[in-house]
């Protein structure tokens, strides 16, 4: 027990690190071997199992030449956009980065010197304007690496999209494995670079901290609400350029036009194509690192305050970096499973291949979190329990994170039960579009309420658990421990827009019918994945949420929270209110966007001669510079709305307001998210099953162009804003509200409550 | 100061009762001069200045004939349903009841000694036992008196409908004010029985409780709660009855046939037409008389746990029906500026007058309130304040229902902005139309989201001032007072649907294009009042539950809810997630029975000859089954959760996650049903909007049957469960859970939390 030498914590933490970058680009060289310009032949004869049998036009070099054209005319759009919104970003973190500084400057009159601890009493700790300094520091540490790790992750996805649409040519079971290896660089990059920089950086601030641990995991939570603003931005601005332009791009192509989807005469379509990038990829790479960057950070503060800190056990306190090192190995692991151990031969093994990589990286994860808990932990030991110290074993933790990681696996799986067409609740869906448009938003809405029973059930149970067994340090290890695999959750989760892409490009190249079809086989089971990724996400930032929360009140120095306390229950239902204040500006954001997009590819079909007849190309350009302006103007408000309130209840309010807002916004903001993100992915598969026609009940309900098919896609666009848009960014609101308090406790503790003050 | 004396007191609420009373049938029997079967001819010179100038078709005798005939069916239909509801709530009744008996029995094992009482150290109180049966007695006295509001208004609403057609054949202004006053009369009728019960109940409690005021007044929340549990399956089974009519029959008639709304030739018109009446009236009846009873239980409980009922002060004890019976004074002189003092003559002047109700009975109500606080209250006295004593004074109390009153005002103001197609919201969300259904449900979406925000803020704002001031006595009182105008409140809402049943009359009997326009009017108004009722109802009954809660939380003895306790943290998240499960199930249900009415609808087009062209008639009876068996057999499950869940919660997690529970959802559920019924209610008057064509902007999407049209239509149909099923259940869900608890309170204090006990 507790075998593990610190020498040993030094190497195995960059080392895990290092293997996962390693691993990301051997799968990109492994991805890099199809080639998009001009493609060997050699191969050719391989794997003549797969589905669908022969191959489809491995040799016409005109589609290879469209494919390479279309990929570029995305990946510029894409990073174009993201360097645009980046110019928005630096402005923000210099001035966010001053109002930390200021703040939390301010707290001791920019005082440079020592203070006596706040947990270990009678000893003296740096003063709190080193603490304003490094918060500052880590704060723009935590958003480059956010900012990287979207940039990474569409970079990567712009790489693979042409591939993946090139590969289904030989077949469903290789352009499965090009989307899914993919998806694993984004989900290994991400995991490694977090786990790197904020090692890097915890052993840099100790230059300067030394033994006085208090100060340094707490400016280290800088880091954290660094990378979950960045988040909020890239969610927000992607998440409506994204819609805006799938949207536009829908009521006009799909409803007016009754041409297909991605159909290359469509002026918004390398908008729509480029918003997979910068909304799905991008912006939720940036959403899991935050959330991984902000529940490691909320453990190392509550270790920091326990025996681990005051006794200054080093390996115990590396325990949350040590659990993201092992989840690296168990995820490649998992991964080969995928790539290597099973192949695809089938449409239908898709779906349950995507389920059996969660299922095996949470099992083998179960095991190295034993293994890393046994080996990093004291058999014994105190922790940090508001004021009180409660005595805690090995093996209690060891459940806390055990607790996060399976109640990961069930929402992932309910998630999968409410959004993917192979079960009842989408089925019924798709039924219900035979009455309408109406009828079919009704039960999409009753459905996606319907999908949030589990889940909450099962945080509720993580959340009894972990913190009857591990106090606040117990919340903070499940949340890591859901997160833990994050790799794997990446790679399945990015896989849904690499291969929405894929089908884009089949058909804007002019691919055969076969071929569209196998892409739109791979797309409809990312629909699930991602909806998957959006539980997981969701899930793990609830019990970040609170366990940052839990470090708040802690940090703040509030005894109870008490709903009975007139203070706090106004937080409480104001707490509650603000996702949907949120909502409202996202969704009224997508909804403006998208008319002012479905003019403009009105404006082209209307005066571009021959559009519609395809001989003249449309004015792509245009579209996308409306998606760019578009979502860049309308993500500052509900960025506003986000980062402003905590500041403002803190200050006026005081702590106890901001703790019940936060518990408020915590609660009510779950549900939401969940809920939108389920309806929105039911309702794409539910048009998806119509258009596929696998079963006698959907070809009755098809085909494309049918009543119930109109009403399908009425609902698929309802969902839009709230599956990518407003929904994901709702964990950012939570998550971010409370990381922002914590880091600005000691603000507020100090100068918070004006009003009441005065009343 | 505190001049009234007992014997007055005892005098003038009997007294208020009474006059109310008088006044309903005062109104009813104006309301009774329009006669349905045979029209006197000596007024018709009267009014000519009425919109629309001329008279029309005074003279048809067939008109009057067929709204006779039609009018019959309509209160058949409702008469039946509800008699049919009845039979399943005695059961219900008779089962419940004996389960209050049995576990408040068990509290003390049914022992008939007497006990030390609670609060009164050193005094000794009626047994346990007597509690467990005067708070069954209490609970069948407030299921019965619920039961009969409900009864009563429908019976007025059906009798007033056809009566509004005839009179729109006179104008407008006629009209109106035959609407208006059928709404008085429930409005008083209600009102006014609820007072005359509970008082009538007191004293006869009192007989048999004497002194012990702790064990009358608790024994008396069971009125509270037998009010609440028959609202709940008034709105849920009325709720799903009319919308699954109402979509059912639109679905058909509007989207597939192209025939107008309220068609006769459509067999589900009669079935939407009783819907109504039992959902909109008979439901919205029960509700808010729950709401009045449950507030003033509240507040009567907690008074007797302070000064006043350690001292016996009976007239500030009775301060609460003081109110109530000011209510009924001021609401009296409010009605006769809507039908006497001031007069409509334009369309146009509907809504403001109807908003002009609400402005004066506030402005009234509030010297009303200083009076009844000044000669009733004490000037100093204290308040039960969890354990504490706390010294408040008359004018505080006066602040605490006086914020209440105008919360209640903000409130309805602000719903009528959201809803009413004479602002920018709704005029958005018809212009969205133009891009279609989808963008039309997305703004939709977003208004609701956006229409919670001011109405959140004032009742929070309200709670803090009540709180501060009068601790959770003041929280009751400021409910009591947003609801002491409930008889005006009703009035205006229950305007809304005879207005829409006389559109429906009028267009089923084929009056004029003329009549059918003002009808129109008359109901456009009624939906943004509708709107503003449940604004109302939602409103009161956040402020309800928090009262009760505080009540829930004295009663069991629970020292803080803190929300940092992991038991409490989950009774908080789950009980946020219960208003979306509730949803599910309701608007599942409401799309189920839609389904199985738009088939019965499709049925009789396709196999009853000549019914499309309306030589034959529909089967309009067996759409009035298919409605009544789905509403009563759908009812069940989400009643069963609503009232099993603090069972199981107190029972197995104890007091503390319960009280975790009732926050949760409290404040979650408020936010869901303020959008639901705003979003439905802006669907629905947006759709209205275009139909109506008012102005140059309204003219270009319509006209009815264009594609905006038929967008808006879309809208409308998915909002009809939001708003008339779902949203308002919940604010029964919310009060319902509150009162159950603190009715439940003595129980799960004893025996409770069996779960955590044995772990």
């Amino acid at each position: 027990m507790g075998g593990l030498s610190e020498g040993l914590t030094q190497l195995l933490i960059p080392a895990a690190a290092l293997l996962g970058i390693g691993f990301a680009l051997l799968q990109w060289l492994l991805v890099s071997r199809v080639k998009v310009y001009s493609y060997p032949d050699d191969e050719s004869q391989e794997n003549n199992l797969i589905e669908g049998g022969q191959e489809e036009g491995i040799d016409d070099v005109e589609v290879v030449a469209k494919c390479a054209e279309i990929q570029k005319a995305i990946s510029v759009g894409a990073t174009s956009f993201l360097f645009t919104q980046y110019k928005y970003l630096v402005v923000f973190m210099g001035a966010f980065g001053a109002i930390i500084f200021l703040f939390l400057g301010s707290v001791k009159s920019f005082s440079t010197k020592s203070e006596p601890c706040t947990y270990n009493k009678g000893q003296m700790c740096k003063p709190a304007l080193a603490n304003a300094i490094f918060s500052t520091i880590a704060f723009l540490l935590g958003a480059l690496t956010s900012v990287l790790s979207g940039f990474l992750g569409m970079k990567i996805a712009t790489y693979a999209n042409a591939r993946t649409s090139l590969e289904a040519r030989r077949g469903i079971g290789r352009a499965f494995v090009i989307a899914f290896r993919s998806g694993a660089v984004m989900g290994f990059l991400l995991a490694a670079n977090g786990l790197l920089v904020l090692y890097a950086s915890i052993n840099l601030f100790k230059l300067y901290y030394g033994d006085d641990w208090e100060g340094l995991y707490e400016s280290i939570t800088g880091y954290g609400l660094g990378g979950s603003s960045m988040a909020l931005f890239g969610r927000v601005g992607g998440g409506i350029y994204t819609k805006a332009a799938d949207v536009g791009a829908d009521l006009v192509g799909k409803i007016e036009k009754n041409i297909p989807e991605d159909d290359p005469r469509n002026p918004a379509v390398i908008a729509d194509n480029v918003g997979d990038n910068v909304g799905d990829i991008a912006g939720m790479g940036s959403d899991l690192f935050g959330s991984y960057a902000e529940s490691t950070c909320a453990a190392l503060f509550v270790a920091s305050i326990s025996s681990f800190g005051s006794t200054h056990n080093y390996v115990a306190m590396s325990y949350p970096l040590l659990i993201s090192s092992m989840g690296i190995v168990i995820c490649l692991i998992t991964t080969l499973f995928a790539t290597d151990f099973i192949e695809i031969k089938k449409v239908s093994q898709i779906e349950p291949s995507l389920k059996r990589q969660l299922l095996i990286s949470t099992v083998l994860m179960t095991v190295g979190v034993a293994l890393v808990s046994f080996v990093a932990l004291p058999s014994k030991f105190t922790l940090y329990d508001f004021g009180s110290d409660k005595v805690v074993k090995n093996w209690h933790i060891f459940f806390c994170v055990v607790t996060g990681l399976w109640a990961g696996l069930v929402i992932g799986y309910t998630t999968e039960y409410y959004t993917s067409n192979a079960y009842s609740p989408v089925q019924d869906v798709a039924d219900s579009c035979r009455t309408g448009a109406a009828t079919n938003v009704i039960f999409g809405l009753a459905l996606g309420y319907k999908s949030v029973i589990i889940p909450i059930f099962s945080i509720a149970l993580s959340i009894y658990v972990s913190f009857r067994l591990g106090a606040m340090y117990g919340i903070a290890m499940a949340a890591l421990g859901m997160l833990s695999t994050i790799a794997t959750g990446l790679a399945i989760d990015a896989y849904g827009p690499i291969s929405d892409n894929a089908g884009g490009i089949a058909e804007m190249a002019g691919m055969s019918h076969e071929i569209r079809e196998r892409t739109d086989a791979l797309d409809a089971a990312g629909n699930t994945t991602a909806a998957i990724g959006k539980g997981f996400a969701i899930g793990s930032a609830a019990l970040v949420s609170l366990a940052l929360f839990g470090a708040f009140v802690s940090r703040a120095d509030i005894e109870t929270v008490n709903v009975m306390n007139p203070k706090v229950f106004i937080g409480l239902i104001v707490g509650a209110m603000l996702p949907y204040w949120f909502s409202a500006m996202t969704m009224k954001s997508v909804g403006s966007a998208a008319l002012k997009m479905v003019e403009e590819v009105r404006r082209q079909f209307n005066t571009i001669p021959g559009l519609m007849e395809g001989r003249t190309k449309p004015d792509y350009a245009n579209c996308v510079k409306i998606s760019t302006d578009a979502s860049l103007k309308e993500m500052i408000p509900p960025g506003g709305l986000v980062l402003v309130t905590p500041l403002i209840a803190g200050t006026f309010f005081g702590v106890e307001t901001l703790a019940g807002l936060l518990a408020g916004s915590l609660v009510s903001g779950v549900q939401v998210a969940i809920s939108a993100s389920n309806t929105g992915g039911a309702w794409d598969n539910a048009k998806k099953y119509i258009e596929a026609g696998r079963s006698e009940h959907a070809k009755a309900l098809g085909p494309k162009g049918s009543d119930a098919h109109k009403a399908a896609v009425i609902g698929d666009t309802v969902g839009d804003p709230l599956k990518d848009t407003s929904g994901p960014s709702l964990n950012i609101l939570i998550k971010l509200m409370a990381v922002e308090s914590l880091v600005f406790a000691p603000f507020f503790a100090a100068h918070g409550g004006i009003i009441f003050k005065y009343i």
